[in-house]
């Protein structure tokens, strides 16, 4: 029973190393929001992973593909999962939302109710994997970058990542910790307790160097197996 | 090619009376909120709506279906569309939301934008159309019963409506205005100008005489044709 | 009894050109919120109140003060009332405030409960009266030129403006009601039912034409008697 | 110049006592919201320091006297402070609120923006210090008890504290830092992580327990000098 499993496990670490040798890229959609849109521009983190690729010769080894739209929430991925994602028959899909279903609850009164961000998240998860997606779950990144908690969504974002682990547990679905990695390096890296100015430009959207940081971790995220 | 159009025409208003002929009764969904949930109860909108048909002898030839949920918003019908319509093969389909998109902006900060109220609806009467369901489209009722346009969210539930009946137009839907149906009688019949106690308990959800009401202007558009 | 009413009522209405008689200008100031802040400026409603005046030669009979700070609710002017308005000793104030109390609940969870908004006016008032200043209450004006009751706050802000109008009956003071002057004109003057242009710039803030509107209406208000 | 400083300051300190010794017991006014208006019922935390003081053979050097009103924010302390704290002439105040100023943001639209929340606050604390009132000013302790920094309102609830600790410095005014204590409390003694049971019923209003653990902490800071 356990060699069963071992050779489960050892097929489907292979899976993206067949896709490769079969010397098609593997074909990674990255669904999200504002973030991702802009995570195609000349700085934005999908750009800057492609560069990585480039940098280590691998970079026909994968086609990177930005699938963001400002102001999306956890449901409206669910309505263009279709025609962005399902269509383009991905091997591996990063799904990166969340921000504003937490954000517009009170700057417009319109986020997402936590019991719906499961349901929905979930939904998009169980269509993926029926077309045998590798998917990859991020926890929302910040809304402010004080690092002692004193951020007015913190509370929301620190619940709402919480069940994106329980998520990808039940779902056995990959983990990009990315609130962890955010947090944790905003509590070495913003002595001043600053607001925005580090990793983010405006409280929620990156710097160069936001983009670099999430270009990394995305990259580990996705190289691992 | 005019006649052509009449053809098509006839055969559409004709469709209900086929599927009647066939001794196959007409299989009707109403798709909603908290509302429609109520609406099978003991005295409840759809329940009624079977009582008149019954007194008209006519109740063999409607299947009469309540799929309303509490707290659903427009995206909640979306995600349980295949599930709870489509795959129950449904000859006539009532779409009655809105309430919720609108109100929980003020109760807890989730309320549904505009845009993505229209998105989603559209998606709804394209997914049910592609299976040759007859769509009768609903403009929300009331949040407060109050006839001078002085109840919090009238605004925005006249905005909605009216977006309703934009909807109706562009996809060739028919449509069962509650809203004007609602806001006229309460013009006529609430002299004390209440918040509640008309037609409605508590301001939304509806008393034996609002569920009447309601199953008279809901029987007007299933059966006039 | 009644005699007596009569000449307390006399003395009421002299007490203006009392003021104007003695050569001291009749003080008045306008206390609101961004509307009346940028009612000082070279096109703003106070401005143009001015140049009326001016026009008949009446300039030197009255001081007219903005009083106006952006963002503010009812509970901000109470907070400010001893150092903006009782301090100056003023004849007359117009009390120009709402916008905020109900535009704040969808943008930042920031309005004002209905109940509360009359409780910090109440307070206002009875404060001024204390000090024998002749109060003028406006109703708030619009949140959207839609001239069809579909702006997303019209429900609200008919509310407090019958809120207002119970205020100035139950407290004995003048009122100028704004909204309804608002609402009249865009139903003659919106044709097309515009969301903003017309006497807004931005569904709020003033044209010119709408300074000047305001103006008039103003006007009027305090030279009835 | 030091020692005239250790002079003022050692009179500071005494004045409780020198209260105390002339026979008058200090009168003490806890102000607040619906958590302060819970603290004069049988179990509340007043009633119980009451108790506390009882036991120590004290209550006759201390009045207690609640000023609690459910629902309050800080602009409601400030409008209803003359006539139920100034014209009580207490000795010692506790402010206590800000949880409603955080908490009606999301369940009604209607919380209070950190800079006006800051404003009121510093325009009670002088109002009081002008009638030579100690101010002891109070973090707002809890909505919701999980105790890992995920109950949707922990980033405000932070913020908010931090902003009174600064009002404290700032005004020179003593800090019942009820927030911290409650968060190092729930850390130690919530293993399960739940939402509320501990101290509080419902994530906000307290049991027994959370009015005794209360209790004591007032009662620290009363009797600290």
């Amino acid at each position: 029973m356990k060699s069963l499993f071992k050779i489960v496990q050892f097929a489907f670490f292979l899976l993206p190393l067949i896709a490769m040798r079969a010397d098609k890229p593997l074909r990674v959609i990255f669904f999200g929001d504002s973030i991702t849109q802009a995570g195609v521009g000349p700085t934005g983190y999908i750009t800057q992973m492609g560069e990585m690729l480039k940098a280590k010769g691998q970079d026909s080894q994968y086609e990177l593909i930005g699938a963001g739209i400002g102001g999306n929430k956890v449901y409206d991925l669910y309505l263009r999962l279709e025609d962005d994602v399902l269509s383009k028959k991905p091997d591996v899909v990063f799904i990166y939302v969340g921000i504003n279903d937490v954000w517009h609850k009170a700057s417009s009164g319109t986020g997402t109710d936590a019991d719906k961000y499961v349901k929905f998240y979930e939904a998009l998860i169980k269509k993926m994997k029926a077309q045998n997606i590798r998917v990859i779950v991020c926890t929302p990144t910040v809304i402010g970058e004080r690092n002692d908690n004193s951020n007015s969504q913190d509370g929301d974002l620190n619940q709402y990542s919480k069940l994106i682990r329980e998520i990808a547990t039940r779902n056995n679905v990959e983990l990009c910790d990315l609130r962890k990695y955010f947090v944790d390096y905003l509590a070495q890296n913003n002595p001043e307790n600053k607001e925005k100015g580090i990793l983010t430009s405006d409280r929620v959207h990156l710097t160069d160097a936001g983009n670099k940081f999430l270009a990394e971790k995305m990259m580990d995220a996705l190289v691992k197996k």
